[in-house]
């Protein structure tokens, strides 16, 4: 049996783009059954959690007789090879899933994130805006040659939805708040495509109910911080 | 035959850590024989080249007979697994190695690089002071988990040095201009080791070499941008 965890309760920027979602996701495309092990701030700063996961986030992944996995790229690529699923069957196509797995998550997630850093995160409005033209126009450049790479192709790598497609597609949530995907109509097409999978909605739908069981005061927060 | 591509040029504040000295230091640790291609802004932005690697940079790795990998990560990963070198024997801490390795790309490296771009490229003082006291924060907040983890043993992972410090300890050259490492003695302490490897050592005084034998104006920049 596999065990992920995911957080009880959050605030609505990151609702359907927690990192669980990324492992519900895939666990959904290769058909695998999972239970979702819900945790709080006390869990995540505890010494066992952080002996599973050193910087006490959400996800790992437990499964009885194997090891403990943290990091949401080593876990997705995991199960993609082990279920030898969404992973093309061509070597040559194989191998770039696996670079553009990588450069989803340290080409382009940490530009996008910077932009919204800006937005959620920095309190002095001159800095956040300062910041935020650097932010955008490094992100807008790896967007872009994201979109001159998938160019008029249905999916990243080969001709199926990929493990690339779902980390990539998931790094974007990141900027939903933003025009910056819009900006190119064949990465929105294509982002569509993705989300639109039934295995995405599916995640997406389980996510958000686990957050509407619970409340900030779940997570530790004074109920005044969960107002929106 | 194995060809990697580097620039041909850099300012001081990237070098020894331009990406392509994760694999040169790799490739010296597993043994491999490898030629460097150096390149500069008319290759990077070129169709041949942006069809090997979509976004421009370097580095690429290219084999006789197979296909050619992009991302730092996806590469350094690749040579481990089929050099049999790099990762630990035993099956759990081998893939803790590769969540290591995840970790440094995706939960510690972005978080540096937002110290190291408010230190060197964001112009506006006011933005880059206001901005780097969030990004010093969660860079600290990182490090000291990486601390914490490691303790008092020697590498990150099992008994030997893995891809999983190769990596760690490449992406903390980010914030060298700091100190933000040396707040953590243990931490100090094993860059150290990884840094004394005399495969470091040789990747490092090969890749100062190629920008020594050039300048800005190989570069296509001008001159005056060149003086430091």
């Amino acid at each position: 049996m596999i065990t992920i965890t995911a957080l009880k309760w959050v605030p609505s920027f990151p609702r359907g783009q927690v990192r669980d979602h990324r492992l519900r996701w895939v666990l959904k495309e290769v058909g695998w059954d999972y239970r979702v092990e819900l945790i709080d701030p006390q869990v995540q700063e505890s010494k066992d959690y952080r002996r599973e996961q050193p910087f006490g986030q959400v996800p790992v992944l437990r499964e009885d007789g194997r090891p403990t996995l943290f990091e949401t790229g080593a876990i997705v690529l995991d199960i993609a090879q082990r279920s030898g699923r969404l992973l093309p069957a061509d070597e040559s196509a194989r191998a770039w899933a696996v670079c553009w797995l990588f450069a989803a998550l340290n080409s382009v997630e940490p530009e996008l994130m910077e932009v919204a850093t800006c937005d959620f995160f920095i309190e002095d409005e001159e800095v956040a805006k300062g910041y935020r033209a650097f932010a955008v126009a490094a992100a807008g450049d790896r967007l872009r040659k994201v979109s001159e790479a998938l160019g008029d192709r249905d999916w990243l790598v080969g001709e199926d939805f990929s493990v690339a497609d779902l980390m990539m597609a998931s790094a974007m949530k990141i900027v939903r708040h933003t025009d910056l995907v819009e900006a190119h109509p064949n990465l929105a097409a294509w982002r569509g495509r993705c989300f639109a999978r039934p295995a995405h909605e599916a995640a997406t739908a389980e996510q958000l109910a686990d957050f509407d069981r619970h409340g900030p005061a779940d997570m530790g927060w004074d109920q005044s911080l969960g107002r929106e």
